[in-house]
This record gives structure tokens, C-alpha cells and sequence, in this order.
């Protein structure tokens, strides 16, 4: 357990945003999104439930990577069946503001209005996003096209 | 990592509060603590400050466990050493909440009217709380008088 | 309008912390203590909701007072009808801090955990309290034994 | 005073969202809007900063209109000089949901990424916005050239 728990501290933390609802090809864009990211030894960090972000818990947990979800509710129940750390706000969608400082980078994939705040949260910390088929009405935002693309970035992003 | 991921996400999920600047007797009372919650296989989360909260994840960490850092400010170092994953915030004070919130149960150690905030907020969301030399005004306060007993009242507990 | 309005910009504004339901006794003491405070002139501060928040409103409303409310839900309508300017957070328990933070000074009603949280808040703060019946483990706790006696020490401590 | 309060009570609170500094033109733009707003007897609502919060709330305020300011800080003495009432947060960015929350619509005025985390906010809350030279990605953004038809558009939401 020391180990694991020495890896963790030295581990960059990623966040993935995106809606708690999606269709089957996103759900798998988001799968391999985590399943990436905890293959390269990073921490997932999302908002805990449906669609995407439950997409990318379960491919980052089976992978082996530790997966938190700051979940909008008040019960640790609400998180979905692949986040290890459920952190619980009670603070509805104001705990998207924690997703984006906690993390060094976000991907976000495909999203809506909600999504849309974290980005622009995002940006106006200074925040490196990636978009995966979600908002790029930016030039500070980067695009990538396929889940690899994305995590590269990411991690292009975070060594820099 | 899988096994290891797995062991953490059934793991309780166990607060330390207190107060970020302590003596060193309260600071080894909060050390020990920590240790024989990771010791017993829990995930130690407190604020990720200084004083009863580094003690903590001191013990904790150097004992192989999982520590999580609710951090009030806006950056990951202001976490104390020993946080291996640090929640950024930027929520000041209202971060308590988050704390009670995600424990199963809060262990409060020595500490001042912050500490007494977050006692009285598990206090409100009925979640147990047992006291380390802490607050006790209360009859649903749990007592004890040594780290040990803590940490055993604590589990019974969580085992109910 | 425009010297009404100026008048409000110069008013002190109190918080009026308590239990979202109570007994007559109480909601009566809550009731005065808002009446006295709109008629001297300061604007009324509280969580928006029932019991000794609701008397308080209704008190110092009645007396043509500027009454807020700083709801923990999602919506204006969770507020009593007493309350001018509903403040709508969503950030459930939360918001406590809010109240605590825009008082200049607060009032204690009664109360219980919550209370609580709110009252330790403003100790940590270095914000002047009043316990009118409430809370009053603490030196810096200005005790009150009537609306009356609560009222003019709030202004004591405003004017100084 | 009661006759005052009683109009506040009764009236839609409207808030404007844009960024904390801001050219000479839309500054008078902001101020145009917040004279609008109080003189047809809505209450403003902004973040209570600079920019295009005090030129909205300086012509709101100088219209007789009440103008609350929702601060990020932890002193009511960040807000602008045309604040009747500051509500003081400690929240940093995380406040700007509660500025769209408390709002019957929104307003944008130019402004960059921070206003598009209110745009975005307001957007997934369903709750109506009007777009004055700022983002509009988006059809259910309303837009308007000026601010005499932003005020009309907003009041026109309202009464729907």
C-alpha cells in the first residue's frame, strides 16, 4: 500500500468533464479517455456520475488508475460504480469550480451548458483544456481528435 | 495497481479536524491517529493545512494510507507534505462542509471554533463524531481520551 | 427612491441566526429582536426560511425594513414571505458562511447545530455575536437576556 | 421606509454579468443598463467588482434603484461605491453561480471567459439571457444592440 500511496503523491491529476448523459460512442471515447490516463499513471478527477463522466471512471478504474468524483449531492451513493473517492460538495453545480482547480488539465468530451462552465472556468484560470469533440470557440483551447490525441496533449500540457 | 485501486474504493473514508497550528504533544496525538487509521486500512481526508491536519497525514501517510486534502485556497501546494491528493477549493471556510461531508466519520483533535464549525455541521447531518481532547458540550459527541480509543470508536462505528 | 436607497447603502446590516423551526416563545423573540433592528434602521441578514428566521423577517419587515434572505435551495419561493431580496444559493448548508460573512454582527436566537455552525463561524471570524437564548459556551459571546437587551448591544458593538 | 421595502419585495431582481475592467464605451453601455433597470423598478444584481459591475450598479444606484453586489472576496469593502447592499461570499469564482441563480435573467455585457461561466450557468439553469456585445454561441442567448433593447428584452422574459 506505501508504494501505491507514494505513486499517488507524485501523480498529476487530470480532469475529464462532460455530461452525465451520452450515447454509446461517447460513453467509449471517454472509456479509453481514463483508460489512458490511468495507463500513464495519472489521477482521474471528474464530477462522479452518469455519461461521460462514469464513461471515464470505469475505463481509468479498470485500468488500475484512482479515480475521485466530486459529486454535486449529499451522498457518496450518488457516485458512480468506478469513482474509488467519492468527495461529497452538497454544493450542486458549484463544485464544478473544485473539478477545475483540482486538476492540472481537463479533456473535455463532447458536453453541454454544464460542461461549458467548467471550460470557461477553465480558462479563465489559466487552465490548459483539451476538447474532444466538445466547445472550441477558443484559440487557448486545444483540440484533439481521437482519445489518444487527447491524452497526449494532456500530458504534453502537464510536463511543460 | 488494480488490486490496489480496488482495496481503496471499499475503504471508510475517515476526517481528521483540527486546528492548523498546534503544540507538539497535540501534534503526536494527531500523528498517531492518522497512523492507525491508515493502519486499519481507512482513508484518512482533513483541510490540508498545517498543525492537527499535517500530524495526521504525517501518521497516515508514512503508514502506507491514502491521505486527502480539502485545501480552503486556490493552489495544490498549500497542502501540507503528507497529502498525497489535494482538493483545491478556493471555497475558504465554506471547505468545511466538504470534509464532513465525504467522512464517514470525523475524529475532531484538540482545535478552536473552526474545528467546533465542523463539529457542529456533523452534529447537523447527524454523522458521528468523537472527540480527541476536542469539543464535548454535546451528548451525541463520542469521547475519548487516548488516539487509540479514537480510532477504535471510530470503526465500531463505521462497522454499525 | 433615491434617498431611500441612499438610506439603505449608509444601514448597518445584522444577521439573525437560528433554528428553521421553533416554538411561539421563541418565533415571538425573533419577531422583536427584527422589529427592533429595522427600526433603528439596519438591514436584516438571515438563512430566508422558517422558524426564528421567519419571525425575525416578519418582524422587522412589518417595521419597513430591508429584510435578505440567503436561501440554501434552488429557488426564490424557498424563502419566506417576509423576505424582500431572496439570495439564492444552492449550496445547502453552505451558505451559512454567507450570512456570517455579510453581518457586521449577529444575533443568536435559540438554535441548535446549525445555529451552531453559524455561531462558531462568526467566533472564528473575529465577528461579534449576540446569544439571546442561544449558544453561550464562549467569552466572546455577548450574552442577551431580552430582544430588547440583544438589539442595543448589537448596535454597541456596531457604533465602536 | 415600508413603502420602499414593500416595492422591493414586488420587484423582478435582474442581474448583469461582465467583466471586472472594461473600456470607456461599455462602461457607459453597463451604466446605461443599470439606469434602465431601476428606473423601470427591478432590483440589480452583479458581482459587485469593478468594470462592468460598477457601471451598472453606479446607473442603477444613481436612478434610486437597490443594487446588490455578490462579492468573491471576504470584505464588503471589495464592492464598488454604488453598492447598497454587498453580500459578502469568500467564495471566489464559485459565487458567480449564485448571481444567476438570484437572477430573474441575466444580462451580459461584453466580458470574457468569467462572464461565460455566468452565460453557461445560466444557460444549463434554463434561466434566460441577454447578450449585449458579449458571447452568443448559442440560440437560446437572446440578443440585443443596445441597452435600451437588452432592458426591453429582459423585462419582456420576465413577464412572459
Amino acid at each position: 500500500m506505501k508504494e501505491l500511496v507514494e505513486r499517488v503523491k507524485g501523480s498529476p491529476i487530470i480532469g475529464v468533464i462532460g455530461a452525465s448523459e451520452c450515447g454509446k460512442d461517447v460513453y467509449e471515447q471517454a472509456y479509453e479517455v481514463g483508460r489512458l490516463i490511468a495507463g500513464r499513471g495519472a489521477i482521474l478527477i471528474c464530477g462522479g456520475m452518469g455519461g461521460v463522466m462514469e464513461g471515464a471512471s470505469q475505463g481509468a478504474y479498470e485500468a488500475g488508475g484512482l479515480t475521485i468524483g466530486v459529486v454535486p449531492g449529499f451522498s457518496a451513493a450518488d457516485a458512480n460504480p468506478y469513482i474509488a473517492v467519492p468527495i461529497v460538495t452538497g454544493l450542486s453545480h458549484a463544485r464544478n469550480v473544485i473539478i477545475v482547480r483540482t486538476s492540472q488539465v481537463a479533456i473535455a468530451i463532447s458536453g453541454s451548458y454544464g460542461t461549458l462552465s467548467e471550460v470557461s472556468f477553465a480558462l479563465t484560470l489559466n487552465k490548459p483544456v483539451i476538447s474532444l469533440g466538445s466547445w472550441d470557440f477558443d484559440d487557448k483551447i486545444i483540440r484533439a481528435s481521437s482519445p489518444q490525441e487527447a491524452v497526449d496533449k494532456a500530458f504534453k500540457v502537464i510536463e511543460r
